[in-house]
């Protein structure tokens, strides 16, 4: 079921230009929470005449009713601390609308967390739309990356120090695995947890049993209601068995963390004294500082990444929701898997812009990777003098780096001819494996 | 320096009825958060005046003109996005609000970071107030029961097990420690670890000083900026110092934590099958289930005392600000503090309300207390039975105690008569020094 | 590959046997670690064989050196402060241990953190085993739970006040379908995310390769030190691109979170003033409460669960590696990785010897049901006189029962005869689809 | 009271080199829990004999005991499986040591929680004396540099970006100011907030009340105890009032962060392209890498640092601990407050020993100002041409900066003359109050 209408957009607020960018504020906003908890009511009306319980004509009458209400979520959130919960305030006002004996219908059977578990699937999924989106054309466009540089020199630096030579592609094709994987994994939540919510009040169905307590009508409401809301079917109500918040909440945290990663590295790139990759445009310029130019999208979506860990352990800590309807642990989920929705929705935002705009300084790379005078490749001449000088050939090579003259040193030009010696302290050629490794990297996220 | 104007009260959102209730939630709002940041604008004009470094006729522009500004935060937080702060186009709205040169005094010698951690500091102090007013009363309250619960007799219950007796006074009094430290402690942060910030781009207030790079006006500057706020003035700018904020964030953790011990205790104590305490009156009703007597703003202070920890987590995790300015720390900072303020303020703000309500059954405490018979006191049976029993005055009170009759067990009978096994098994004179606990508890809150 | 030996079992500490108890303690030690760092070691050398780069009877040296090198870990770990891991110091020792040439062979063309990470992985796949055979024994008592009480009537309780009937074989479904979903994740991070791990300096491989940069080798050498492992191939090195930890991570979380769960209400049913079920056996008495029956397993469960989500946000926070080998987030895994993998499998083992000993009181739980009078059928007594009161319904049904007195109530009598109202109020017959439910969560399980 | 015998130095493990570095590890072993635990048992029996409630000799024969029992916590550990703490299988074995009717005395009228709470405050006080002294050294190495650097010109950076001028001094004068005012909090918990824990059962002290249940025994037994122990007395037995074990932790936790920032600085100031810093001496090589000079300790700082957010969370999600002694929040604290001291403590430890052994190289950092030729002062350059070019002024040194000419365009040249444009572009003029807020800094550290 697509939402009867789009949210309004909300005015964003004041800091979420750089923390809740994209389109995940507003499908996570009150009005989008309001317009999916009338889903879940909608749902609700239509499975019961679906399945017998009741007339066609008296859920028609509910769900042209929760198509059109308009609710002021402020009110809503009001009225619901006297509860705890929206959905007892939202329902009188239903029933308001709703004309003759068909208003007895809303929410029959159902516990208010039936309505608010629904709708919080259904923000999600549909907030998974423009996250999913952002996560995968930053894939992109660190696939587009990948390929471009499969040959452009950088130095590979380890523990900030530089290392060896490696390519930029290949950076980039580790991007592309994290940025991926995390995509993967949060598409397969999105298809197989998010499930539609419906118990009643202690999760046994009760309600919508005859007297005698006989007959399948709750589970066959359940699959009714499900089927409606096009979210999963559970096998059972899940009012206090919370994996399925914890397998959404930890696969936002671990796509944060995937871009979080890029973004730390776009940060140390962009460097003054790097400055290997710099975003381009006009954004990132300082008012006063006029040689400035921050990598601010790739900042922003460091800033927002950082709320996910926290906001993750809060989910997890509420896991042990109390016996059939938990006594606060349910309620503490609310705000931060909104939080966590809009702050893994920025960063991917924020990332993918960066990396849509991202000026990529080849000729500086070069440069650098000749600022240590080929100590770089040291680790290779190492090896080729092995065989002549065994475990003396660290030393010697130690002390050819600590004079800064590793292509002129006695003991080594001794051992190696120029020719060799020029051949093995040529970077491009001691990149090992990085170009089949970018064409696996590229294969798997194609997949 | 107070407000220029209250902020309006914007309209409250959906869930914060039950997790952001009290007036924390408006003082750090968006318009809360855009009369700061004009609060402290008005504050460097007033103090480049006070220090001679402008004109005084300029300053009153400057400062008219923050009073008088009106901003959209939605507009400024979209337009944020392009340098990362709300700053950069505040200021452009108040240089455009500034007749004259006058405007050239805007912003003079500041960064943006200058604003907005000023900003933040007066927002929370601002926030504090109805924090801790609501802290106060909750401890208040929990006073109250202490002083009239002196006697009150009540299972003293250890891992969910009733163990042995207490009085309700002493348990309130416990409260009440937490509660009272929680706040001092708050308060203590409020009055000498909320200061103003002032440095400029790099921290050296060098926009302040001659071209010669002499003299002391930017320390003058930030004396007066501090003055003007009535923040405390740092010894040095704190752009990445961020102990502030991290005394700021672990206090409000802190009372989290003591309001969500209460919380959880009242919860407990409203059990149906424990039933002595419950809150009073119409909130916490169920629409369908009318036996319910839901304790539901102690599961909403709980609920919200329950956004604490990862909050405090996120924003220690931020300290590691890099050189003069993070990339990326600082603004990770901002939306984990207003949510912590809010949380624990609504966690104050509805533990309050509860303690306010509060029924206290004491009837069926001392029933509940005769649950097992008299075994709550077989610890001081079995004491009383050493000097005849030795070692085996144990195991004897266990036997007792499996059969359910310590009072007419034989091999107790034959060791203490019947008035002295009476006088034992009384609870009421096995609360130790409960009665002086409550006194010493008392006193040290109203220091 | 199995590892070489087992591991001693390292005496266990001051707290273990409450907060790590059983194997997965052992299988995540040091001696285990040791053990797992000269496995990738010895398959470094299998592969280089098999690969064609280096000799069978080099790699055959290097692999006996493997199997018997006796390790202090604790000289290793003082030695590993100058380099930051305990790679170094454990490669110096193997090289002395090996014989000749062949000594070269050792950790040929490999990294330091090539080898941490694939012990890492190891240590991780061995802890599994005890770790989830203990989460599928605690689902297992879980099931046996549901099945015995399929129709044990017992008290439906909301936020900690009974609502309405349920069955305990249905509240043991829910622990099952919790405890099951997320065994099945990490059986299914076991299986796909536990990978080798090996690039060399940079990632590139480029240490296998000949001299002019040509070939596959690194390529092959990273297939076949996988298959050594029989651990997955990854497509790329992921020195800096963590989801793999984060993915392992986050499934032990949300498998605490399970646990925590059944233990919160293990710990909440076995209250005195509830007193539903208890752990049996001697365990869980009080050394001078002889009363006192603490359930001391699951109460145990519920503390090493609590670790969970703080480690969990450590290590997702810790994953913004830089470049190709992170300054400080690699190293930050080492300790929350094992300290979750600790706790996890401590509250698992916890929880299942809680569930193995539990005593269900049947008896209690009807009696405990019957303690409102009535009042948990009251929803379904409304209901049926919806037809004859209409919206009054609710309000006669509140009044009734703020009464006490719903069975004799004129305004109900009126409407119902005996037989049908006592029909309405049987407990038995108000647990609407509770079989059907438990028969879907059992055949889910098994699948 | 001193410990009663030092603890032996256990064995470091594996990874502790690195990331529990120096005396803190050794402090919080079990060996140093059990001497605590025991301290607290001896302190108990004395402070008996000093209010009269036990006879001199007896107590005489318990502390004799203590001093002397040799017990191994792993057995220890394995047996506290049962009761779910280790008090009692201790004290099982010290009544056993203890001769004739004496051994009455052991534990009496005290609850398990009393003894392990109390060894916490133990641990933590002791614990503190070596972290607290690293922090200080660390704070006295800042500040060294601070006065040594006065005037060494660097680049300050904001955003990772070169930004305006500042000295080394100034930046190691946030350091100090940093380290100091955490250590200064973390003496204040210790001096303040860490308190002895006496309570009996249910914390009323009744077992030492005479059987009338008058007078004051049980606070004058908690005060002896108190001042046998040289910790502070509580008001209350703080058995479920969690706040000092909050603030212990957050002072903890602000530390790490504290000590975070420094590294995290070093770590970049180290890159191979800034170069800055060094570390000097052996540590930090690379074992194959002879050009690299890893930032080690700055870098294993940076990952015990990052233990703590994560700890601290749980520490303050288990403040909710309910009635007279929690089911599982109390347990739950040992491990993280353990981790926390031992990773807190570490990272104090490795950054003191990088600050020890800091080579700064003023020369690389003038010339690195240089890098952007003279672009740092481009702020400096437009307000002084403000009053010749009003709004243009900004424009026009952008434009310059962008030609990468300030010193000679003619825009610029035509309104200021070479002299004063010199003067304007010398770096060392334009540190504003850089000297002055050094001063402020080291006089506020050293009251």
């Amino acid at each position: 079921m697509r939402p009867s209408s789009s949210p309004p957009d909300r005015a964003a607020g004041l800091f979420d230009g750089v923390l809740a960018a994209g389109d995940v504020r507003a499908a996570t906003g009150d009005a989008a929470w309001v317009r999916a908890l009338l889903d879940a009511e909608a749902a609700l009306a239509r499975a019961a005449a679906r399945t017998g319980l009741a007339a066609g004509a008296d859920a028609d009458a509910v769900v042209a009713a929760c198509a059109g209400l308009v609710v002021d979520p402020g009110e809503l959130g009001a009225e619901a601390a006297a509860t705890g919960n929206p959905v007892v305030p939202l329902i009188r006002r239903l029933r308001a609308a709703v004309p003759g004996d068909a208003a007895r219908l809303v929410h029959r059977g159902a516990t208010s967390q039936d309505i608010v578990d629904t709708a919080a699937m259904l923000v999600a999924r549909r907030a998974l739309e423009p996250l999913l989106a952002d996560l995968g054309a930053a894939a992109g466009c660190a696939a587009a990356l990948a390929r471009e540089h499969r040959g452009t020199l950088v130095a590979g630096r380890t523990l900030l120090q530089q290392a060896v030579p490696t390519t930029f592609g290949l950076i980039a094709a580790g991007w592309l695995t994290g940025l991926d994987t995390a995509r993967r994994r949060l598409a397969e939540v999105r298809d197989h947890r998010l499930a539609a919510q419906l118990g009643g009040a202690a999760g046994t169905l009760a309600a919508y049993a005859p007297d005698d307590g006989t007959g399948d009508a709750g589970v066959a409401m359940l699959a009714a209601y499900s089927a409606e809301l096009g979210l999963a079917e559970p096998e059972l109500p899940w009012h206090t068995e919370r994996t399925r918040i914890a397998d959404l909440a930890t696969a936002l945290g671990t796509a944060a963390g995937a871009v979080a990663k890029v973004a730390r590295d776009l940060v140390l790139f962009a460097q003054t004294e790097v400055g290997e990759v710099a975003e381009a445009g006009d954004a990132g310029g300082s008012s006063t500082l006029p040689h400035k130019h921050n990598p601010i999208r790739a900042i922003s979506a460091a800033a927002a990444a950082a709320q996910a860990p926290g906001l993750v352990a809060t989910l997890l800590a509420a896991m042990a929701h109390e016996h059939q309807r938990a006594a606060g642990g349910w309620h503490a989920e609310w705000l931060p898997l909104r939080a966590l929705l809009r702050s893994t929705g920025s960063a991917a935002f924020q990332l993918r812009a960066a990396l849509e705009c991202l000026r990529v300084d080849a000729a500086r790379m070069r440069g650098n990777l000749d600022l240590t005078h080929g100590a770089l490749l040291a680790e290779r001449v190492a090896a080729a003098l092995v065989p002549a000088l065994g475990d003396r050939a660290h030393p010697v090579v130690r002390a050819a780096v600590a004079r800064g003259d590793l292509a002129g040193d006695p003991a080594i030009t001794a051992r190696l001819d120029p020719a060799r010696l020029a051949a093995l302290l040529a970077p491009d050629t001691y990149v090992g494996s990085a170009g089949a490794l970018i064409d696996r990297a590229l294969r798997a996220a194609a997949r």
